[in-house]
């Protein structure tokens, strides 16, 4: 049998019993014929704990040495778990993330991986071992720092040593049985997926789904290796990302779904900057100052200009956390731009319908408008993608707009799931 | 000015507010025109908490990954005291012992430095950095593996840099002023040493003294690097452990002392065979036995046999920690050796007198053993090097027998230290 390699998060190795339930499995799967690789993010609250103790000693702590402090937690994860699994009988070591050989660039905090050279990784598998190393960190190509990857970093661990490796698999484990069409907190009939896409998959993660991060996703359709996210707590199967031609299964039916499923977002606030003259380079303008706060935009419309006054709106949303910069950098651009006024608000929501079946479908913008049309739901903003459509519309109205687009495709059950919808800890 | 070394231990750096006094101080010192390197251990009881994890996912952790673990001590401290200096102004990169060439042999838990070489801290300090180390750690020169060195391995650490570096000083800093001529605790009136051999020091560290670990002392030794014992709590100049031609100061009478210090060791207990046949081969079974058992005895006396039975008693000191283990070795060899019985006493204590100046000095355990006569003290054991004489007394008898002996050589001063003396974590 080929290589597995799976992938826990700081909730399913919060303590010694969740730590040991984790042992139980990963020897499941090696006596199940399997070369083993874990991949284990810090127990439970360790970064947070970590981030804490540096802001007592200093304000601004230097990234490189933050990047050090904070690669203690999987250091700690990955030997308890090596210890708890040599418990069992079977060899486990385990390696930080450096030993493991991912190589990445030197932008601490948000490092990108090079390159993987996994050799002491495919040593200790050719000698019967498990081996457990270390998620979110690897080390600098040029300066040989210590790197972490930041957010999703374990996950990104875990895929990139997957594709490297040449395994058979990337598993995700969670605390929720896989992807849904929708939140079950939200719409109780949604449904586990069974396969999704890659490309789904990025529009789900990208537009508010928290099981998988995005850099995670990208890198497993770069080298096409399937990832599998289940539940730590069961033996279900759970949902399986990958390549669109390998979605639809055996005994279903030929058509694959027009819609996967639904995904929103609350992270996100909308500015609009009131009363801009209509002309060339203010909304570049605009955009360039916000460029150069660092702050991402996602959305970005612009109204037509009344034609008396031709002055024109421009609204985008953008993450919560940067709501206070951005406003700042704007407000500095008045005197320029000679814009009215701005406006904040931060009780919107964003909710995307995502399905690879749109792209030769006509009519599910219409249908997706009328469902939130019918449930009295006004759109703020909209974008599409070539799969995706997604509609910014009031936060309190934001769980209504999942259920009516979530009945409008019909991709519910009869059942409701009972499960409880969380994030996967970094 | 030349390159300055130094150790801070657990205690020194437990919490933010200490860590911050301790980069103050460091601060202080590169301002002063040194190149500065620091070496850390865990922040208080990390070390402790980490070996509970461990315990509660398995019982006998494997050695390796124990290692892996307990390195995520040093790892937290050093980053976290970087950022507290880079907060102060100056820049500081911290090193893993990996990363600050600290390679040792494949011994984990009690690993041997086999080469030192600190490419990257010389960089660091070419470039105006403080160079902050973790102790305790290094790399397997074989396995690349992380090894820890074992007790009072970050003062082993701090030395061997200091060496490899060419460094002027190992300052060793601790919760004490320096090494006295007895414990303070037990005599009052004892005095700080300003300086002391190496070759004193190592017996004061053999003998009880816990300030200083033997092997760093060793190290400092084989390498002729001065180490300086002082208080992180103060600016005192503390005690210079350096070659014994070094010892006398300018200005002091110049005749050294005969008598450098009494140390005392509460940690042994004493073994007796009682009614070994006095032959050939059955005092050499005993201690074979020991061996294979991996103990390590410390003193062992063998009394003249009776005449009319021709059997012998054979009593030896050894850690009490391996006292059940060592009799259920010596019982297993009750039937080859055919003795009478065994005697286990772990309430002994030893006290011994060290001094270089007792070679050229006849009648020195002439008076040592009058003075605890006249203390009615009973002498259960002697043993003596060139330097040192130790005598094993009931535990209850420790404290009389330094005074006793302190007071004989005259080794106090008018005053009363107010100092606590203490150990230096690890």
């Amino acid at each position: 049998m080929g290589i597995v390699v799976q992938k826990y998060g700081g909730s399913s190795v919060a303590d010694a019993t969740s730590v040991k339930r984790v042992a139980q499995r990963v020897v499941a799967t090696k006596k199940a014929g399997h070369d083993v690789v874990v991949v284990v993010s810090a127990m439970g609250d360790t970064t947070d704990d970590l981030i804490d103790l540096a802001n007592q000693v200093s304000p601004l702590p230097p990234a490189r040495e933050l990047d050090m402090l904070l690669t203690a937690g999987e250091r700690i994860s990955m030997a308890v778990l090596a210890m708890a699994i040599g418990n069992l009988g079977q060899e486990a070591r385990s390696f930080t993330g450096s030993q493991a050989g991912v190589i990445t660039d030197s932008e601490h905090g948000r490092a990108k991986i090079i390159d993987v050279t996994p050799g002491r990784i495919e040593t200790a598998l050719a000698e019967g071992a498990i081996a457990i190393v270390a998620g979110f960190q690897g080390v600098s190509q040029t300066t040989k720092d210590i790197t972490t990857l930041g957010r999703g970093g374990s996950d990104t661990t875990a895929v990139a040593l997957a594709a490297a490796l040449g395994a058979d698999v990337c598993e995700i484990y969670t605390d929720v049985d896989g992807i849904f069409t929708a939140d079950p907190r939200i719409v109780p009939t949604a449904r586990q997926i069974p396969r999704i896409s890659y490309e789904e998959m990025l529009e789900m993660a990208a537009n508010g789904a928290k099981i998988l991060h995005l850099r995670c996703v990208e890198y497993a359709r770069r080298n096409d290796m399937p990832i599998h996210v289940r539940s730590s707590f069961s033996d279900k199967i759970g949902t399986w990302v990958v390549r669109s031609e390998d979605v639809i299964l055996e005994g279903q039916p030929m058509e694959q779904a027009i819609i996967s499923g639904v995904a929103h977002d609350r992270s996100e606030s909308k500015i609009t900057v009131v009363g801009v003259p209509d002309q060339v380079g203010f909304a570049a303008a605009i955009l360039q100052a916000l460029a150069d706060a660092q702050i991402n935009i996602d959305m970005v419309v612009q109204n037509v200009s009344a034609a008396a006054t031709s002055l024109t709106d421009i609204s985008f949303t953008l993450p919560r956390a940067d709501g206070q910069t951005a406003m700042t950098a704007l407000a500095r651009l008045k005197d320029e731009v000679g814009y009215e006024k701005l406006l904040y608000d931060d009780s919107v929501g964003k909710v995307s319908i995502i399905g690879a079946g749109m792209r030769s479908e006509p009519g599910i913008t219409a249908k997706f408008f009328r469902a939130l049309a019918d449930a009295d739901i006004n759109i703020a903003m909209i974008s599409t993608s070539e799969i995706r459509i997604s509609v910014v519309v009031a936060e309190s109205q934001v769980d209504a707009a999942v259920n009516a687009a979530h009945t409008a495709f019909d991709l519910g059950t009869d059942e409701v799931e009972a499960v409880v919808y969380g994030g996967t800890g970094r």
